[in-house]
């Protein structure tokens, strides 16, 4: 299973990184850097360091500093730390490492060189993908499939986490958003409805360190921060995988959910960065739009357990 | 307690009128009318024929003929018929026992002449009741409480019935509904996400015929077009009873769940006619705005049993 893993590191991106670096199925076939979390320069570091950290061999292309509706929203430190790593203390990065190119440009290339065979796992903002999409609209049909951590559809009473009705990754770029689900390939939406599921205890971060060698070990020292923000602000015990789910349907699609349907991004007003899936094509904002799949349960138990082993394993 | 309804009958709006109407606790005040599932004339006309068919003493005002969004929303003929009531044959109305003056003169000289006794079951789109605010925003605290039958929060994956994201009271007129959550009243809404659990088979129906005497025959005999429509276009067996619903609360909130928070309703673009709840007033859209109570969960078995013994008894 080729995959192009695009993302804006970020804690629970570390962790989902980790995680699919160690699955026997995948092939990493290039990481792409998004703004969120932090700055690119920022998010392009982190995904080096990452790389050299995990050991792996795929490239990191460096993708979009600035979203297509142009509108500048700041990574909030208080949730991913200054660094967007939890404030954990990097090493000098070898720069040098990177691969030359724009992440979109990689997007298609790697596209259009295994027609079929790749699937995206985008983690960040869609900027990068919606750009790939602009340049190049054919590759939408060379994509096995795209799966997105994103949005919000209401499930368990949750339309949103930045706004009330706006989750982060969709909110950062709903332009792009609105045109990845308005595009020719399977999107699968992992949102809130299901990411919310999945709390990493402060116990089970703290088994993570100690049976998780190294890796583990770091994934437990940047969750600290990320458990501080949790505990603070949302009263919760740990953290929320969020970023891990959308690797973890990769290979395990049957712990999900789904509902079909074409979905739309609100662009503009107070809801902004909405994500709204109708069941039917009658209405005509949604009419004429590739029906999706919006995961809208999970299987909780068997996500923590499987993360487990395969972190620790 | 002494409650106002403000209808646009409607199959459900008879349906809850007749219980309603029952209900020893209930002193109503008055049935004040508004567009929606007929043009005013007609809603108007259907609430005098079940004023008179039910017995009801009290008056009925007329309403809004127009929204305040201007825009025109025809009522959908393939859901409660052309007359509104299913089309059952209607008798000549006696049009000269409509009380003079418009509803929302009537809502401002009941809520003024009763302070801190009235409730007011809005079952229709909030027109009359965001004209009273309009014109005596000092009514908004005289008020006991405002219960809707409107809006949908996504608990169920259901956003909307008219458009994808959108219910059909609020969405006939956001403008009005954004108002009527922003007022100093505490608003109750009784949405989709309860309104969907409550579902009158057409085994049921055929029961409230056979035992309610005349009126439950002729809530009957309404409900066959109405189970036309769901049979047909939802694949449900029996009819929703979305407007009694709002009556329930009245007599029995115990039998719901609820979620305390501002509510905004989007009035452009895709979305227009959303209900979106914040859980906290920290975003600036939602900020100082009153936290309103959202209906999220229901005892649907025991509401069904007390529909049957109030309208059979
Ligand atoms: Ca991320
Ligand atoms: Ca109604």
């Amino acid at each position: 299973m080729k995959v192009i893993f695009d993302t804006d590191p970020g804690i629970d991106d570390a962790m989902a990184l980790l995680y699919l670096s160690k699955l026997p199925k995948v092939e990493l076939l290039g990481i792409t850097t998004v703004v969120g979390n932090a700055d690119i320069n920022g998010t392009t570091r982190n995904a080096l360091f990452l790389k050299e950290r995990f050991g792996i061999s795929a490239p990191v292309i460096r993708g979009a500093g600035e979203t297509l509706d142009g509108v500048a929203k700041p990574a909030a430190d208080a949730v991913h730390g200054a660094n967007g790593l939890g404030d954990v203390l990097l090493p000098m990065i070898d720069e040098t490492t990177l691969r030359p190119g724009t992440a979109s440009d990689f997007i298609i290339e790697t596209l259009r060189a295994h027609p079929g065979e790749v699937t995206i796992v985008a983690v960040g903002r869609m900027t990068n993908l919606a750009l790939a999409l602009r340049k190049d609209p054919g590759v939408a049909k060379l994509a096995n499939g795209v799966v997105i951590m994103g949005g919000a559809f209401g499930y368990k009473g949750r339309l949103g986490n930045v706004t009330p009705a706006a989750e982060a990754n969709i909110h950062g770029d709903p332009v792009a958003a609105d045109e990845v689900f308005g595009a020719a390939w399977p999107v699968v939406a992992v949102g809130l409805d299901v990411t919310h599921e999945i709390v990493l205890s402060n116990d089970y971060l703290a088994e993570l360190g100690r049976d998780g060698g190294e890796n583990g070990q770091l994934i437990a020292d940047m969750s600290a921060y990320y458990a501080r923000f949790y505990g603070e602000f949302l009263g919760i015990d740990g953290v929320v995988g969020h970023d891990l789910l959308a690797v973890t349907y990769l290979v395990h699609p049957e712990w999900f959910t789904t509902r079909l349907g074409p979905v739309r991004v609100l662009t503009d007003g107070i809801a902004v960065g909405q994500t709204i899936q109708a069941v039917s094509d009658r209405h005509p904002a949604w009419a004429g739009r590739p029906a999706q799949l919006v995961c809208t349960d999970i299987d909780a138990e068997a996500v923590l357990e499987h993360y487990r082993t395969i972190v620790t394993g």
